[in-house]
């Protein structure tokens, strides 16, 4: 059983990047540039959008941080991301989810520039993504597509057997998937809330990735003996050892399932340290994009 | 076994779009309008599009023909479809696919205002039908997605299986079976060329769509006792007993599968008359969705 470490390919993922950026720097004298925007004062978003924008530092992106009160007009929103749409300084934008309940999440997305959408989530970008074409795809199944790369997994013909069908996560990993790229060509099974005989289908699965938000729900009898499990399950559950008071667990009984893998995601310490990783690809893609049009 | 007759389903739909069109245009003053572009002189692409222009006819929708030389350059067709977009009296656009080989396909689709892409081909449409939100649903999943809500076949929990995974119909099918929508809710598992077993996911499924396009490649064998079949498949194949010196043929060997069957498609008469009606009620949302703007 091999342990599909996080950190390892978070870190080389980023060192490509960075290498990347600095020959578009020296060739160009252009400089990725990512904007952010933050709303309210959230702990777990202020923590994501501050290491999105350290990582901008640590490769040699420039990144611009815009936030606002919990209580910001929606139009004042809309307004900030058509200028950031139309300044050449700045390549990509990404709005911090979640949103406060007054503002659209969907008018906010649908408003990106969808040659600026590093997070890959405009319907545009989805599409694109779906037909196969260049695009920026989004951050956990990106980065889940550069892990299973990283380490080689042959993904030809076999079964995957995706559990969830988020727009974030799992729809567009059971398309990833299933298309005819590599990693790619797996056939791809597709659960849900609604799914029945979750156990058997998952004990065929060659590949499993659980993506539903429930801590420990993937057993040992669930899997197949030498199958590769992907969890993408980052739930807070209360525990009194840690200082914060909580601990992170994912959707797969980690303990029990491991010894059966032939490879296995560990939470933390997995896919989570991908997604930064796979926002840089695509702001990246966003400053070289610019350069050849 | 039941059959799923196209023709009767496809004259409903008709009924309903045709009434609610006349009270469209009744109290809006809004007649439905399709604009349709055909290059070259494709039999299969003629009679196609010679049935659309008729079928809007016959249900009260207003409708134009483009045609264009086999060599037209591609720039006048994108400047045509430029036309098209900010015409205020057109609802719908297609343009008839195959294309000749000079023009871009991505092109001439990208161009089509999303508001007005009644074949649901552009990025945009597709995303938002991953996203689940309104959009415009390509003719052929469309079509089925009715078929099965007129016969109430229950699919909620059901192991849906599509064979292809093409753009215009399995990949899209896949994705509408999936969602969290009636028909739909069917744990859902894609496969294509390079999938393995595939006999062996057959026999698992509740609904089985074919749409590969090998005549006659569904046998009973791959079929589970009650299964509901949908044949896309639409092959010429060669016929010296008939006039035209071919017939057409799904991708179910229908003879042997159909005794096993709870509902199944037949060809020709199933899918392919869904089509029509689909499109139909695209353009009728088109020019609806004007209506609401």
């Amino acid at each position: 059983m091999i342990i599909l470490d996080g950190k390892i390919v978070a870190a080389s993922v980023k060192e490509s990047v960075k290498a990347k950026a600095a020959l578009l720097i020296r060739e160009h004298k252009k400089t990725p540039h990512l904007a952010a925007i933050l709303i309210g004062t959230n702990g777990a978003s202020e923590t994501y959008v501050a290491n999105k924008v350290k990582t901008c530092e640590e490769i040699g992106f420039k990144s611009t941080l815009l936030r606002f009160d919990e209580n910001v007009k929606e139009q004042l929103l809309l307004d900030t991301i058509k200028k950031l749409n139309v300044d050449d300084e700045v390549d990509g934008i990404l709005v911090q989810l979640p949103l406060p309940k007054h503002i659209s999440e969907e008018k906010v997305i649908n408003t990106i520039n969808p040659s600026k959408d590093v997070d890959g989530f405009h319907p545009s970008s989805i599409g694109k993504l779906v037909q196969g074409l260049p695009t920026f795809i989004p951050a956990t199944p990106y980065g889940i597509m550069l892990m299973l790369k990283h380490y080689k997994i042959d993904t030809v013909g076999k079964h995957a057997v995706v559990i969830g069908r988020s727009n974030i996560v799992g729809r567009p990993m059971s398309i990833l998937l299933s298309q005819n790229t590599n990693p790619g060509n797996c056939t791809v099974t597709i659960c849900h809330s609604r799914s029945k005989n979750l156990t058997e289908i998952c004990q065929q699965a060659d590949i499993i990735v659980a993506a539903l938000g429930i801590p420990g729900f993937l057993k040992a009898n669930m899997i197949k003996e030498g199958a590769v499990v992907i969890d993408v399950g980052i739930t807070r559950v209360a525990d009194a050892t840690k200082k914060s008071g909580f601990s992170i667990k994912g959707d797969v009984d980690f303990e029990n399932v491991a010894p059966k893998c032939s490879y296995i995601t560990p939470v933390p310490g997995g896919v989570g340290l991908m997604t930064i990783g796979a926002l840089m690809m695509n702001t990246f893609a966003a400053a070289q994009l610019k350069i050849k049009n």
